[in-house]
Order: C-alpha cells, then sequence, then structure tokens
C-alpha cells in the first residue's frame, strides 16, 4: 500500500545539532509528513515501517539542519553587483535606496523568487527577512516566499521621515511613508502571518534610528509587544551609528532600544559592530534579545567587525546572516559561516574562538532561538520539522574526509562542512517534510525562466533610476574599460562600462 | 585536413587583464599549440583558418586568465581539517611538523595529486609551492605536478636546524636536515627545473629564521641570486615574529631580508602580516620583492591582518596565495580573491580598497609577476601561454548577470568572478593550450582513485604520528560528541572523535 506519508532517509552522517551535539555516524532520519519522527544510528531503525514507506539512501553524504539566515534582504537579489567598493551611507543613499524606490509591478516578487531559490540550492530553509519596503510589493514577497516552499519571517518595514539633516540624507523611499506605517505592518500580519502551511510569520522591520523620535520607535516596540509580534532592526551598523545614538539620543544603543522596548527574545538586531560594550553587552544578555551577525556585509561595506566573541562569552544569542545581495554579494551561509570562523580568529589574535561548530550553531539552532522557532527547528530531533540540508562531502576540497576515520582521529564531518564546502555542494534540502531541491536542482519552479525574469527586471529598475554600476571611485588602478583591441589609452570614466562594444 | 594545431574558443566574455584591462564582451582566443596567437571580438575572427582547425563555443561563459596561487603547500592537501583552531605556533609544532615528519613512501606523491587536481578543477594554472619538506619527496611532488599538466614553481625547502631556545621549538623535520641543505637544492634544480615542457621550476623555500644566523640564510640568497633561481620564504607571519627579527638580529624583516639578499625580483615573501611599515615598505618596493598575502590562512592561524592597501598603495607587487589546507582549508583561489577584497574594506573602515578589479590582477598578472612569468602568463594576450579557464556564471548567486547589459550600467563581469564565482562554477581549464578541466572533470586521471589514495595516506600518517585530530581547547561549547543517541552529557575530553562508534 503506497499510501504511507513516511519516508525514511538512511545511511548519512548526521549533524544533529541536538543538546548534546550528537553526530550520528550511518544514521538515519524517518520523517512523517512535515516533522521527524525517529533518528539514530542505522541498527535502531525500526523493524516495521507502514507499507509504502520511501526509502532514499544518502550514502557518502552529511547531513544538517536547514541554515538559518537571520538577515536577508529578499528583494535586493536583483540589485546584486550594483554598487560595489562604495561605504556604508554612500551605497544606501546614491544607489539601494534610489534603486529601491523604482520597483514596479512584479520586481519584488521576481526578485524574492530569485532570493528563495538562491538560498534553497545553497542549504537555507528559514530565513528573517530584514526590511521588505513597500515598492518590493508585501504581497508578492509573501507569494514568491509561499510557493517556493521555504520557511520564513518576512519583516515589513516600519519607517519615519529621515529628519537628520546633519548627515543629509534623503530616501526616496519616503514618498511611500504612509504604506510603511505601524497599521499597515498590522495589516499585512493580520493577512499573512500563519499562511501557506504555517511557514510564514510576519515580523516587523524597523527603519534604523537616526534622528527620529525615541517615541516613535517605542510604539513599534509596544505594537510588537502587544500582539507577539517579531521585531528586526538594522542597528550600529556603520562606525558613525554609535555617534548618532549618542547625539541623537544621549544613549547607548542598547540604551535607546531598551527605553523603545525594542529589546526581548523575539527582536533581532542585525550587524551591531559599534556598541558600548560595557553598556551594551548586559542589556542584550538581560533581555533575551539576538544580534544577527553578518561578516561578509559588515567587511564590504566598511562598517567594521563586530564583538562577536565578547557576546558569545556572556552567552548573548548570536545568529548568522549573509544581509543581501548588493553588500553581501551571495546569499550563501556556508561562506557565511566559513567567515564568520576565521575573521574572529585573526581580528582577535586568539585562533581559539569561533570554532566551526559554534558557527553551526549560529547558522542553526541559534538562528531557531533568534526566530522563537527553536522547538520547531534548528536540530534534528524527534518531533521537530524534517527541515534539513543533504551535501555532498566527496569533492577534491574535503577530501581526505572519510567517515571511516572520523572516530580514529581523522578530519571531523563538522570542519568539512563548515571550511570546506559551499552551497554548491547542497545535494537536497528538505522543508517541512517535502524536498525542494534534489541533484542540486530545484524540483520545482523552473529555473531559467527565474533567472530571465530577473535580467528583465533589474533592467527596468535601472532605467527607471537612471543608475547605473558603480565600482566607487578610488579604484588604484582606474576602471575597467571596455575597449576595442589597441583601443586608446583608459579614460578616467568613473562609470565604467559606459565604452565602445565591441 | 585534422592536423591544425589550432583551437579557436568563441562567443565568451574575456576578461583580458592586458594591460589596458580590456574586457571583450562577445569574443574569441585562438590558440596554436601551447600559446594565444590572436584574441578579439568575434567580428575580427580571422575569415580563413587552417583545415582542421577545432571550435569550441563558450557562449554564456565568462573566460579568465588562468589563476595563479603563490603561496601553496602541495604535500599539506591530506592534512586538511587535522589541526583546527589553534594558532601558528602550536599548529607547527604540535600537529603539522609532526605530521609532516611521518609521510613515507608515495605520500608527498598523493598529496600532490590531490592538490593539483583541486587546484585545475577551481581554476588555478600555475602555483608556487613554498615549502616541499623532504618526507614528501621532492621527485614524487615533481612528477604528481608534470604529470597533472600544470604549470608551478616547486620551492624545496632550505633550512636550518630550530635553534631558538627561547621559543620552545622542537621541529621533527629536522632528522632530515641533511636533505634540506643547499646543495641538496642545487642538485634538484638541477635535475628538475624546466622539465615536462618547461612547466616545472625548482625553486628554494628558505626556512623561517627564528634565529638561525643571517650567514646562513645569505648563503641562501647568495646561491639563489648566482644560479637565478627563484626564492621564496614565509616571513613575518605571526604577530612574535617581529620581536624575533628585533631580538634575535637587531633588525626589522626586511632589513634582515636586505642583508641576507633574500629581497629581489624573483623572491616571494609569504604573509608579511607583522612589518616595520616605515622601515620594510620602501624596501620592498626598491628591490622588486614580491609580497604573497593569505586572508585565509592569516586569519585562521590568528596571525592577523597584512597592510595590503599600504603595499598596494606605494606600488609593491602583491600577489594573492591559499597557503596549504591545514589552515586555509581549501586550494580555491575565487574565495581567496572574494575575502581578500572585502577584508581590507572592513580592517580599514574604507570600502574603496582592494576593488574586485585589484585582486582578480593579485590573482593573475601580479602572480605572473611574482613567478618571473609576466611575460609568458597572466594575461590573456597574443604571444601569450595559452592559460586560461572558463567560468559558468549562470548560476542563481550570481544573476542577474547579463552580458547584454554590462554596457548599459549592469553588473560588471568582474565582480561576478571575484563576489560571486567560486572553484566550483569552474567547467574548462586550459594550460598551456591542453584542456585539463573540461565540463568541470578532470579530462586525464581518475577522481575517485586520487581520493582514495588520499584517505590511504592520511590513515597511515596519523597513525605513524599518534596524532589525532585537533579541535583546539577553547570551544565555548566543548567538543563535538560522537554518541549514542540519549547518550550521558558529554565529557571534557578534548579529542572530540573517540566516542562510541553508532
Amino acid at each position: 500500500m503506497a499510501n504511507s506519508t513516511q519516508t525514511i532517509y538512511t545511511d548519512a552522517t548526521i549533524i544533529t545539532l541536538n543538546s548534546s551535539r550528537d553526530i550520528i555516524l550511518n544514521g538515519f532520519i524517518l520523517v512523517d509528513g512535515s516533522r521527524i519522527i525517529d533518528i539514530g544510528p542505522k541498527s535502531n531503525i525500526p523493524s516495521s515501517l507502514p507499507d509504502g514507506t520511501i526509502t532514499i539512501s544518502l550514502e557518502g553524504r552529511i547531513v544538517i539542519p536547514g541554515l538559518i539566515n537571520t538577515h536577508a534582504h529578499l528583494a535586493q537579489s536583483i540589485l546584486r553587483g550594483l554598487a560595489e567598493d562604495l561605504p556604508l551611507h554612500n551605497w544606501l543613499c546614491d544607489a539601494i535606496w534610489p534603486l529601491e524606490s523604482c520597483y514596479e509591478g512584479d520586481d519584488g516578487y521576481v526578485a524574492a523568487r530569485l532570493t528563495c531559490t538562491e538560498m534553497l540550492k545553497s542549504g537555507t530553509t528559514c530565513f528573517l527577512e530584514a526590511m521588505c519596503t513597500h515598492r518590493a510589493g508585501f504581497e508578492g514577497v509573501v507569494k514568491a516566499v509561499g510557493e517556493s516552499g521555504i520557511r520564513g519571517c518576512i519583516g515589513k518595514l516600519v519607517k519615519f521621515e529621515e529628519t537628520n539633516k546633519d548627515l543629509n540624507i534623503t530616501d526616496p523611499r519616503d514618498r511611500d511613508l504612509s504604506s510603511m506605517s505601524i497599521p499597515s505592518m498590522l495589516s499585512a500580519h493580520e493577512k499573512f502571518n500563519g499562511t501557506y502551511d504555517d511557514r510564514i510569520q510576519v515580523w516587523a522591520a524597523a527603519g534604523t534610528p537616526r534622528g527620529s523620535p525615541l517615541s516613535s520607535h517605542h510604539e513599534i516596540g509596544k505594537t510588537c509587544k502587544k500582539h507577539s509580534i517579531g521585531l528586526t532592526m538594522h542597528c550600529a551598523e556603520a562606525p558613525k551609528d554609535l555617534e548618532i545614538y549618542r547625539s541623537q539620543y544621549d544613549m547607548t544603543p542598547m540604551e535607546f532600544c531598551q527605553q523603545a522596548e525594542l529589546t526581548g527574545s523575539k527582536t533581532v538586531l542585525a550587524h551591531m559592530v559599534h556598541l558600548d560594550l560595557a553598556t551594551d553587552l548586559p542589556i542584550l544578555k538581560e533581555t533575551g534579545t539576538t544580534v544577527a551577525h553578518n561578516p561578509n556585509s559588515n567587511l564590504k561595506l566598511a562598517s567594521g567587525i563586530a564583538k562577536i566573541p565578547e557576546m558569545l562569552e556572556v552567552g548573548i544569542n548570536v545568529s548568522l546572516g549573509t544581509d543581501g545581495a548588493p553588500c553581501g554579494n551571495t546569499y550563501d551561509m556556508f561562506r557565511e559561516m566559513h567567515l564568520a570562523s576565521i575573521l574572529h580568529k585573526g581580528a582577535n589574535l586568539n585562533a581559539a574562538l569561533t570554532t566551526a561548530e559554534q558557527v553551526l550553531e549560529m547558522a542553526t539552532i541559534k538562528g531557531a532561538r533568534a526566530l522563537g522557532l527553536e522547538k520547531e527547528i534548528g536540530s534534528l530531533e524527534v518531533g521537530k520539522k524534517a527541515d534539513f540540508v543533504v551535501v555532498d562531502p566527496n569533492g577534491v576540497g574535503c577530501a581526505p574526509w572519510d567517515v571511516e576515520q572520523a572516530l580514529e582521529g581523522g578530519i571531523s564531518p563538522v570542519t568539512v562542512v563548515v571550511h570546506s564546502c559551499t552551497g554548491r555542494d547542497v545535494k537536497m534540502v528538505v522543508v517541512d517534510g517535502k524536498v525542494l531541491v534534489q541533484d542540486g536542482k530545484l524540483v520545482c519552479g523552473d529555473e531559467a525562466d527565474i533567472l530571465n525574469a530577473a535580467k528583465k527586471s533589474v533592467r527596468g529598475i535601472r532605467q527607471r533610476s537612471g543608475i547605473k554600476c558603480s565600482h566607487g571611485s578610488a579604484s588604484h588602478r582606474g576602471p575597467i574599460s571596455f575597449k576595442k583591441k589597441n583601443a586608446a589609452p583608459k579614460s578616467s570614466n568613473p562609470k565604467p562600462l559606459e565604452g565602445a562594444r565591441l
């Protein structure tokens, strides 16, 4: 009888991330519907399984919990590569915000579909969208997420008019202020939270405080607490931010957040590079607030290096995020894990910091805790959702990984996953018990169509915005030239791609 | 007549790295034997080509010069993952040196074969081996390199007995001192330099000065100058090194190198993290000495962050290297390029530093200059060797890359290559005109055999050395446990992989 809803995945090395951090060599996972109902060594496979149970051998593969990206911008994937070598302020004001304000039609849907595809194919099964703007089209983003099969918390941007004249900031997205209000967020929450088999949550994404009144932010904090809505915010990202909190509010970043009720166990604060450690770390710890670490983005946008070892030391929940494609360039959480592990060793001259195991925790169980989902996802245990990722550790860059030698003192599977694998090694992805990626390919969804739609959307956005790809202004060698063979010497044109077409 | 030796590669986006940094959209490369004899836009394809010329369409692909890894340890790939979370001193003394002193038989050949395979598959066509030890078996390493078809400079270690008692260093490799002498290096140079169609050079790899007499190092420097032999050395890598140069020699690192005649246009100094900038940068510049930057390794081993922007600013030739697998974890130069680009922006709070173009130069033309091969390789130009790499930029992590939009202000192919691609995106690799990787697979060589041999070799090395995989001693969560389901609480055993087999 082929009417069982059970599937048994066997013969794998399973990194469980359960509370005792068990790694099971030659193990199995038994899934019924959307949940794991048994897991263990192969010798413990139940002697009788329902008729029709599907068996999938994962021999030679490593299984990890689905990766959880706690700081991603779903609508930004199509802006990839358009604002290179710029610091945060210019990157936002001169490129990203003007581009984002020129989305129209289904651009947000197209972008979110691309992002979900990239996330799934590179092993991410759950995310926190950090700032869904009005023009991206909230409904379209929800639809893309829902259709893709991924799990996600979509933070709807709640922002106030840019008022800090000292910073000379104007934000063209402000033309949609009324659509980025608290009532608008509540309405989206009402409509979409819990949809698509409860895979989707709607969160509030508070705009970054740069001078807007504390009372306004307090309204967001109170509202989220009252309705038990998750809250995320970009915080203390750029070097200037610490000074802004001090000069505008006479507080440290976390004093501000605490007074505005923006802290708490369902709050995720992203970046957090420039804090007053003595004041801010105890507040984070006491309030159970999560820090989403974004090392790629923080380096690329010249924000700096967050004090992650200090946060881990005092027991703050630190999760991991890729940020959006225009700064992180990819949504590959494997790249983020590797970087998070090596960066703090080097920056602190201490090789014992941020081990492979610690960063894998940040990308899984601590990410789940960040989203209030630690009872559902983040580790592979009986009763949890069947959200997991199968990687192939048999490439030359992983050798001589050998499951036979793992117990003899050979290379650990955690090292292989964190330091050798990339998103390209993901072979299978299961979310809610459903196989969404198989043999490295999307099961449902036409990738060529997704790519072509993205190309079309970004062309329209660029044309409407008038913005062309920037490579900053300080290249030592000058811009890349597009010239005919034996062309004249390079011009100093800062828009590098406008040469003659060959 | 199918007797032409010409092959024409067409329809590609070609990043030439020529002196005017041309990027050719829809271009061709015409190869005769081992050399490029024409290159340009498709409209310039010669109207008549010899009968039998092979045509290969690279439509939709990006072509870059073969990547040049100027700091790699070919014999260390099989030690991958065995010494994690350790600082340089312990990493060397407690793990790497004891392991390296236990190679025997064909271990070095097996390791070099694995490394060459990984390099080729991830787009590296030329390398500088930084320290081939005696036990690795120089002849075996040469054979592996020669057979693989890659191009390489193999630095034969020349070292003196570890004499610095302050550092409490013992090096078990010293039992082979007589085989790591200057005459031994000269003999290897005599025998192997220029072999395998001139793809192989033999270099001297000077042991790191830690107290050994300056006169000894001067012997190496003089010998290399006299015989025009390339010279590489690990230099100023760990935080302690600057103090060692000062206390042992009363000099800065570069004053030492200059006095010992270790500087010059055919010298590559690796790491170079802890220098006396005011004294050392001018010496590097004046002597034309190359710095091989190794950001992954420097972060992972807690060495720190090299002052690369300062070096670039004064015009020092900076190349790029992955270091060995036990510290860098992979030999993927794409990963190294991305990291080199973002790291210095973040560390210096300046997003304009180390652009994608600059790091691509470091990985190609500046690498060629480092090896004295800038007239032969490092860019795609008429007369140069046909060493190039074809990447597939059509993955979701590269979208919305679109060659049609490159001239309109869309994403640049250089950004795509440096920030979105990984070694996994390499589809074809050509060295000396020969296709060594096709469709992402090794053309000659049995990968399964290479992987199995590596597993066998490392088991033997571990068993003879008695060393088991280390994860350091300061994990916040304790070691990973290999336990039965519902096992007892974790032990504090610092050797994590010795639990009961499930």
